[in-house]
């Protein structure tokens, strides 16, 4: 949680923080700033200190909403800095943010750079700042163990009131995906069509997704994954969109949207086929289940998260299917991992590889995914279950939504 | 243009650009890929050779739709390299793209790196790489004047359809916001009513507006700003949700969509009263039309953009308004620049401040906005006219996409 950040620094030995860039889609300053349209700004946190807000004046209103301290970049005149940087942008910035830092008292100490933005320029600006401030050391993090990543894997009860409210958003698009799919005249060659009579393709059921995402108030800046037969085979095959809807193909619809603005998100898959399903599409489907009520089942909370990735390898690989237990990044069979955290970002800490280390456990108050997957592409076949889970403070698991299992949609008469 | 990379590369002596992320919402990226869901990759270019693609297994198919030439991530197995790293992840990557960058035979000279990506780990990384590499020297360039933005200035006939396209697109949610806003009822004390007879708010406004982007198949990744009264003078205020919706009030209407996917962006503004204006709104925007026209009817290839934003400051001071001119930074008046360059990004080459080099030119080819605003956020007033245009191959100037620019929309009768 948030307020663990200064034990996070405490025991990383890091003096301050520096977050850059807008709130939007930017998870450690939306961490801080809690939405809104702030751009190119720059979040300075010390160690044991309220973090300050620095923004441009365009954005002032913006800022102030916040309800962070904040200060106007206005006082920290560029133009003065560029007269000393010549015709050197970057060192202009640089000498800026040497004399915000500066006034801030951080002029020695271990300091951590974050934020989704543009590299480049950034890396730049940092590359000149660190060559004047030696007493400085800048530091990089790995993204899937930063100070951030620690502290929001996991959540107060209004975080996850945030995750079940864009869960319920995500049902309801589901339910109008499937309940427009199973509202649709067949052609004789199982073809599915369209109001117009035209064969319904994959682009046209994503601009239905996008649309009522959009209409209920969501954004889905990853995308969505809604692929059918050999597409579902490949897990992160987003689908193409000229490929026509059929009956008894196997489709894996994976949803994941986020509030507007670029907060919190929601994980959800169910694996479908219209009319009917091929046996063997079955079998696959019910061992996918079979392992899923198991984990769910099994789940205990201060277990590495990768305990229960081990089990559904060796699930799998009891029923004949490569998994990453045995076999090094199969291509068909059980390819992925069990789980992820979800929050501000859609894949985040605790992460379940076979690989990753024992401190990615299940600690109460942690936002996970569990869905187990069977692909095989060169089959036509893809299945895939998924939901997100609250590993409450009392040790119990809560799925954020509830939503049908069932593989077989059967069409209406329409 | 995207041909001009390797001129610009050798002007500055760069022997390999480096880009790192997503196509989605990334322009580098996405420049070479043309869009696609292919995440976490890695892109290098020599100079005068052609890029390749490195990609994760789980989006071969997405990296071989790029069309360019790809390479699997699975040929260097970050595991192998986990064991020479011991605990360091960020170390791990490192020697991976070592090795890959020796095999692309690139041991020595200047290395650009770019990508809109999380920067703590990428930063992490690269010191790392630069530790190891000490014949290669790694450079982050100004965002506003690296390689990329200076070969995207330019744009090529399918870059100025796409961004005609996503014109199409902005003027019909516009001419739907216009239709839905004339056709309400009005309570006695002019506030716009909904559907249920409650007042109509901002937010709900800027629903519809996101609900017709996403229908028209477009996002609105960076947002929108529809602000009314006071918020309307306030140039990058977006407007606040609960204010309501009233007649005679100045309602800056900003719309950035791009193309679904992270493609290309469109820029358009204009500023309405529901059913009349007061004399002020009427003065200050008679003014703001006509200056707009003027830059217009001038605009000159060749010359540096800044040239139009210092005759729109002497326009508007001999009216008796603050402008960057004679006044530092202002708050009222005329507050920002007459426009920028559209593309990749929503705000790219040429700038047209007043401290912006000779070098920001009208370049045929171009596509830029033109919009000069007046703004008195204490009067509640705003004002701010903008359309997207192509400084044509001949040197004609050419608006993207045609809608009025009435001031007063007068309410039907409902």
């Amino acid at each position: 949680m948030k307020s663990d950040l200064d034990a996070l620094m405490q025991e990383r030995n890091m003096d301050a923080l520096l977050v850059f860039g807008g709130a939007e889609h930017n998870p450690p300053m939306y961490y801080f700033c809690g939405g809104g349209h702030v751009r190119g700004a720059l979040l300075i946190k010390k160690r044991s200190e309220s973090p300050v807000l620095f923004y441009n004046d365009m954005e002032r209103e913006e800022a102030a909403r916040s309800g962070l301290q904040i200060r106007s970049f206005r006082e920290y005149d560029l133009e003065e800095f560029k007269k000393q940087a010549g015709d050197d942008l970057l060192l202009a910035s640089a000498l800026r943010w040497e004399k915000i830092l500066s006034d801030l008292g951080i002029r020695r100490g271990r300091v951590g750079v974050y934020g989704r933005t543009e590299f480049s320029s950034l890396f730049g600006l940092i590359a000149r700042l660190q060559a004047r401030l030696p007493e400085v050391e800048f530091i990089g993090e790995p993204e899937t163990a930063s100070v951030f990543m620690q502290a929001m894997q996991t959540k107060d009860p209004s975080e996850v009131e945030r995750i079940r409210g864009m869960g319920k958003i995500t049902v309801e698009v589901v339910r109008r995906v499937a309940e427009y799919l199973t509202h649709r005249e067949v052609r004789e060659d199982e073809v599915v069509l369209r109001e117009d009579r035209q064969p319904l393709t994959i682009g046209d059921v994503k601009s239905k997704i996008h649309l009522w995402i959009a209409e209920l108030g969501a954004e889905n800046p990853e995308g969505t994954i809604f692929a059918i037969g050999r597409d579902a085979g490949i897990p992160h095959s987003t689908g193409k969109a000229e490929d026509e809807v059929r009956l008894g193909q196997t489709i894996v619809f994976d949803i994941f949207p986020c509030e507007a603005g670029g907060g919190y998100f929601y994980d959800f898959t169910r694996t479908w086929c219209l009319g009917y399903a091929p046996p063997e599409a079955q079998t696959l489907y019910q061992q996918v289940r079979e392992v899923y009520e198991q984990v769910r089942e099994s789940l205990q909370p201060g277990t590495p998260f990768k305990e229960y990735q081990r089990r559904v390898c060796e699930y799998f690989e009891s029923k004949g299917h490569p998994s990453p237990l045995h076999t090094k990044a199969p291509l068909e069979g059980y390819v992925h991992s069990i789980g992820h955290g979800v929050g501000l970002n859609i894949h985040e800490r605790p992460f379940s590889s076979l690989q990753t280390d024992d401190d990615h456990r299940l600690l109460p108050g942690t936002v996970i995914t569990l869905e187990p997957g069977l692909y095989y592409p060169e089959k036509g076949l893809g299945i895939r279950l998924e939901d997100t889970y609250w590993l409450r403070p009392d040790g119990t698991l809560e799925r954020l939504a509830e939503y049908p299992y069932d593989l077989v949609l059967p069409m209406k008469n329409v």
